[in-house]
């Protein structure tokens, strides 16, 4: 691919490089006529708007979003134009405003094409005639963090996020505006805006990354609104450019890694960023921000130019990762806190709120998508709205059935997972996937635990508060990488105090988790997989089973981390539990001088509180929260230890929650930690009355541990034995085992066995 | 008063001792004949029930609790009678069992009274005559922890609420009893129960305090349903007998007491437990577990004694206690934890749901109370219930205004109080009443500040999880004593690193706060009190001012808190914040080495996580929480340090919460503390938009500080100044008044000034 442009000179008087330049971009096609004939035509259309028009009244979710638009948009017309000279960072006042106008504009384009109120019609043209007076005059944004500066943010993504949404708003009004203004934008100001953040900056616009998804978005949607084929083809197939030999890493210190890249542009983002089931590598909490490009452009893309068939790209690939984004959040509809992700963003974002409304219209309308629209209580303002608004108000809504899935992770799919296993109110994640990249956390063969009420076992998400101008204005802070990132921070296995791959993004991005076993919708489920890479010489295989026992309130969580490494090592297994500490069958000693527990590895930040050698064969301890009674109940080695832990240690700005955790430290070889994790009871504060507050459990054993097998048995109170039986090599469904107990042998047929045991 | 009674002989055959006694309590008289001649009449009545049936259907809160209840008790009748001998302490098997077996009584009594079903009567029946049954063969509970040991249960208070509940259910089912059987119980069971309950155990029944408002209540409600009017005399005036002498504190520690005592029984308990208020001195969170053996018993008086007017004693002070106890809760409708008391008790529990329907009934049908019966979302099953149900049914609820008031302690009113401002969502509460005898804390001059969030500033509450046995049985935890009633626990001055009154209850008891000045309802909002009992020496007066001051979009909280004391004394002022630490403008020297900070008076639990010296003019905090960001700025003296503490050290059980605090230390003499509290902005997760996360206050200065005066002036960022001038010594209203300031004088007329001032 050759490209060609023309630059637009800076300096020259707005009115000169008008008139002397007729073409922008190399020659027109009939096509690009073609295309640039209609208008909106981008995410709205004229169909659209009439079919929109003739329902306004008649469905009550859109008439809701539609007037608390003309509320928002009406205010800031009130308020004027504002488009000062770019100087602040996020949170700062340009900053803010610049975002302010990008929303806006999209939004009066909506309310125009709607109303047919002019008033929005003006505000946009001015808008855009006061940030075309200023473009040429813009150098770089003068904060010199990103490591692709943008002219009216401080980075080009950001400049990306404007001409996203700038370009729908432009498209609204592009048939209202006389033909010399139109001209003058599209030359003066959005030509040169593209190119810009595409040949002006190849390190941001041609690689695999969110960040380029937006560029190719920003370009793409400008160029299908002035019909500007080379801008077209640049964004859905990336650039034929040398990116300066300089810049390496970008921000977050991801590689720029264009070296003997072959792909960019749109197409590429989406055969590279998503595994075939829509899962995406940096985890839910990126593949949201990073969904609204996806999916405006393809919106876009499918208006007009169809014959693409980009819905259908990659068997649907794009509704799918709507899919499994929706799967990757918990009962409140918040993400999955895995990788760098603030707790709490959710369905309720709007990027959400614009991909379920369109994975509705465009993925065949499933009514279980109704229930999480009406959740979300807003809709777009397109026909994707509208048609979600309308099958709301006809009463089509299903509950969404959250089932238990693997998503597999890698563009082929085979490249580690997430498993997710629900079981009534209970959630359990396992992540084996790959790294993510600049935003993955070392925490391969961790997990997190669920119920109604939130968090039980808790991945503490990143160390950042986003946007929050008080905390290193909002970027990711020190303690993200010290701490967040560590493998100490997860609920997984630490071996020697180190992290997972030393700690290293390059190592860790090279290899993924092995998937094992998956079993979901069963009343015995299973999740289990293999990690052979992280630590030299050792090999770990977790495996996660949630059991229906009849005799229990909830189901049962079965852990079992089976080690093989050299004898000698030590292990740490941390356990997030969100709570307080009720009570223990061990005692600890409390310690009332604490010191940091260690000089690296996230070990820096964390006191111990209490310690005690473990006696007994097992450990159990209960803790309470949001009205819950919680167990965990692990199996005892000779030599064990158990340390419960505070976060907080060697943190000067306050950057850390001090969240509890408990430690179960033991040295060996070959070795089992086994646990179960029980959910029961209720306390109610206006009763007072405690409900099953103690543990049903009375003993859990290994009855036998080897390379090839693991077999727990545990006890309940009111007597009955239950094992569960699991094959770590073989996993082939109709292989026979046998395995040596000291009660005698125990045969079974497949990869488990989970049956109640009578002595 | 002479007191006669016939005791049961223990040993006797049921059947023997049925037809020796056919007297109890002495002679019958025509007006007992009388009495016990209606039944139901104790709180249903036959009118009454009348009208529930003629109304079911009509009124969907009654008809839903109905529902609930029938479903309750039809399952306990399903799960049969059991009555276990008495063994268990509070959370064990016989304990819960009896305690479930009385509310079953009771609400089966009015199962029975609204459908007719004879079902309900006959599980009556034979659960009492399951009780007449071991009656005579129990002597007292094994638990010996009680000061009154129970039969039923390890303590009286117990055996008094079953009787409580019970009788209300016998009531229901006493006219359809056979006569036989009504003897049988009404001496086997129920005269001699009331009399282990008062006459043999006087130490329990006799007493001012909540605890003999059960026994009171429990003797009296058996005595109407019986027609005996020496019980009802009993639980009435009280007993006239000696206690023995050896026992003088009861399980908490408090008094007996009886020492120069002259008067005991219900109607003194109402005379000395409520001020004219109706303010309880031990707190709200005891003042709702004491108010329903009130209410109750007073409903049966009502019922069956209208002559003795009790809903009008002490001009109504029962339903005024009602009201008292609403506007002591915070937005979610939870109690102030002030004192001993847990948090999240609320207007949701059966005590409260009873007491707002009957205050409603029995008060003037206030439309405002229907708003909270909704909230309750059910009501009791009577006629209060009925008449509040067909209230909101007819849509006649309205808000409950809550409105800023002073509660007055003390049988006169006379003995301090405690001020509460609600401004907008805000709610101040200070407290300067009486101790609260065993369950009070040394907070004279504390403080709590709620918005609709919740708790911004806590107060800790009870070290307590009631009920929950794995905290030792549920009962007060030892660090009760050692953390959460010490002062420094709480938000007031801590002076030599001792607690109010050396930690003493009984010197504290003796005094309480001086109520200086209350303004609710006005643009500037104030209360102000003296304490000078506390510390010897030592003079404190705390005001603290809710204004409204227009640039800013939440009320600011001004707290002056003036100290005359000699030079050289040291100053701790606590301030437990709730959230997480954003930024200050000041740099804090971070601890990684963590050690307790004192050995006794409650520093034996801080840790201290960071500390700083103090300079510049102001020291100013952000933190946040639940999506909002607060402020404090203090104004700084030269040698002040702010210490960043956590709760959390010598906690060998893990009882305590990890709750940070800010403790400003000052050592000086007459000096004041000056801070304000900002509450602002708000924080989205899912649109990530932090809006006005900083503090709009740029400086605090104290311009004058005198024993007769203070005067702060504080500007905005945006460069208004405000003063508020206060007069510590004159509360007259015309008073003038002139201090001197660097800039001029100030002149203002009566207790204080708030003015925007210009330079």
């Amino acid at each position: 691919m050759k490209i060609k442009f023309c630059y637009i000179g800076i300096g020259f008087s707005v009115a000169v490089v008008l008139s002397l330049f007729s073409c922008v971009g190399g020659e027109k096609t009939t096509e690009q006529q073609l295309l640039s004939d209609k208008h909106p035509s981008l995410v709205l259309t004229p169909s659209g708007v009439s079919e929109i028009k003739a329902n306004l009244g008649k469905a009550p979710l859109f008439d809701q979003t539609f007037a608390a638009v003309v509320n928002e948009v009406d205010a800031a017309l009130a308020n004027g134009i504002k488009v000062p000279i770019p100087k602040d960072l996020a949170g700062g006042y340009t900053h803010e405003r610049h975002k302010t106008n990008f929303f806006t504009i999209q939004k009066a384009g909506a309310l125009f094409q709607i109303t047919g109120d002019e008033k929005y019609a003006i505000y946009i043209r001015d808008m855009l005639l006061a940030y075309a007076e200023i473009w040429p005059t813009l150098g770089k944004h003068p904060a010199e963090r990103s490591y692709a500066r943008g002219k009216i943010f401080w980075q080009c993504l950001n400049d990306a996020n404007w001409l996203v949404y700038t370009s729908q708003g432009y498209d609204c009004i592009y048939e209202w505006l006389d033909e010399s203004t139109r001209e003058k934008l599209n030359k003066e100001l959005f030509r040169p805006y593209a190119e810009y953040v595409s040949i002006e900056n190849p390190q941001f616009f041609n690689r695999i990354h969110n960040h380029s998804t937006w560029g190719n978005a920003a370009v793409g949607m400008i160029g299908l609104v002035m019909g500007d084929e080379e801008l077209i083809n640049w964004a859905l197939n990336g650039l034929d450019i040398k990116v300066p030999g300089d810049i390496v890493k970008d921000n977050d210190g991801g590689d720029i890694r264009l070296d003997g890249q072959k792909e960019a542009g749109f197409l590429a983002q989406i055969d590279h960023s998503f595994s075939p089931d829509g899962y995406y590598t940096e985890g839910p909490y990126y593949q949201r921000y990073a969904m609204y490009p996806f999916l405006i452009f393809a919106q876009a893309l499918a208006n007009k130019k169809p014959e693409l068939g980009i819905l259908d790209y990659r068997n649907g690939l794009l509704i799918k990762a709507i899919y499994a984004l929706i799967n990757q959040t918990n009962s409140a509809g918040e993400f999955f806190p895995i990788n760098d992700s603030q707790k709490g963003m959710s369905l309720a974002s709007r990027e959400l709120v614009h991909a379920v409304s369109m994975a509705y219209y465009f993925g065949g309308m499933d009514p279980e998508l109704l229930s999480i629209v009406e959740e979300q209580g807003r809709v777009p303002l397109n026909n994707t709205g509208m048609a979600a608004a309308k099958g709301v108000a006809e009463g089509k809504a299903k509950k969404f059935q959250y089932k238990s899935l693997e998503l597999s992770d890698g563009a082929a799919g085979d490249e580690g997972a997430i498993g997710i296993i629900r079981a009534e109110d209970l959630t359990l994640v396992m992540k084996y996937a790959k790294h993510g990249m600049g935003h993955g956390h070392f925490d391969r063969l961790g997990f997190l635990l669920y119920d109604e009420t939130g968090e039980v076992i808790q991945d503490y998400g990143a160390a950042r508060w986003v946007n929050i101008d008080h905390k290193d204005g909002g970027g990711y802070l020190k303690e993200n990488h010290s701490w967040a990132k560590e493998t100490v921070a997860h609920n997984t296995l630490v071996v020697d105090k180190d992290s997972h791959f030393d700690g290293k993004v390059k190592p860790a991005d090279k290899t993924a988790g092995t998937p094992y076993y998956f079993l979901g919708g069963d009343a015995v489920q299973i999740v289990s997989a293999k990690e052979t890479n992280a630590y030299r010489d050792i090999e770990m295989q977790r495996t996660m089973a949630v059991a229906q026992v009849k005799e229990l309130e909830n189901p049962l969580v079965i852990d079992l981390f089976a080690v093989q490494a050299p004898e000698g090592t030590r292990y740490d297994l941390p356990l997030y539990y969100m709570g307080e500490y009720m009570s223990s069958n061990q005692k600890f000693q409390t310690n009332n001088n604490l010191s940091p527990m260690g000089q690296h590895d996230g070990y820096e930040h964390l006191w111990a509180e209490a310690q005690t050698k473990l006696e007994s064969d097992i450990f159990s301890m209960t803790w309470f929260n949001k009205r819950k009674f919680y167990t965990v109940t692990s199996a005892v080695e000779s030599g064990d230890e158990m340390i419960m832990t505070r976060i907080g240690a060697n943190d000067p700005n306050f950057n850390l929650r001090r969240d509890p955790g408990l430690i179960h430290r033991r040295t060996g070889g070959h070795t089992v930690f086994a646990s179960l994790y029980e959910m029961h009871g209720s306390y109610d504060y206006a009763s007072e009355r405690p409900i099953n507050s103690f543990t049903s459990i009375e003993n859990l054993k290994i009855l036998h541990q080897s390379e090839a097998y693991v077999l727990v048995q545990f006890e309940l109170k009111t007597g009955e034995n239950y094992r569960f039986a699991f094959s770590l090599l073989d996993d082939n469904e109709s292989s026979k085992h046998v395995v040596e107990t000291p009660d005698g042998e125990l045969q079974w047929k497949g990869i488990y066995d989970f049956n109640e045991y009578n002595k």
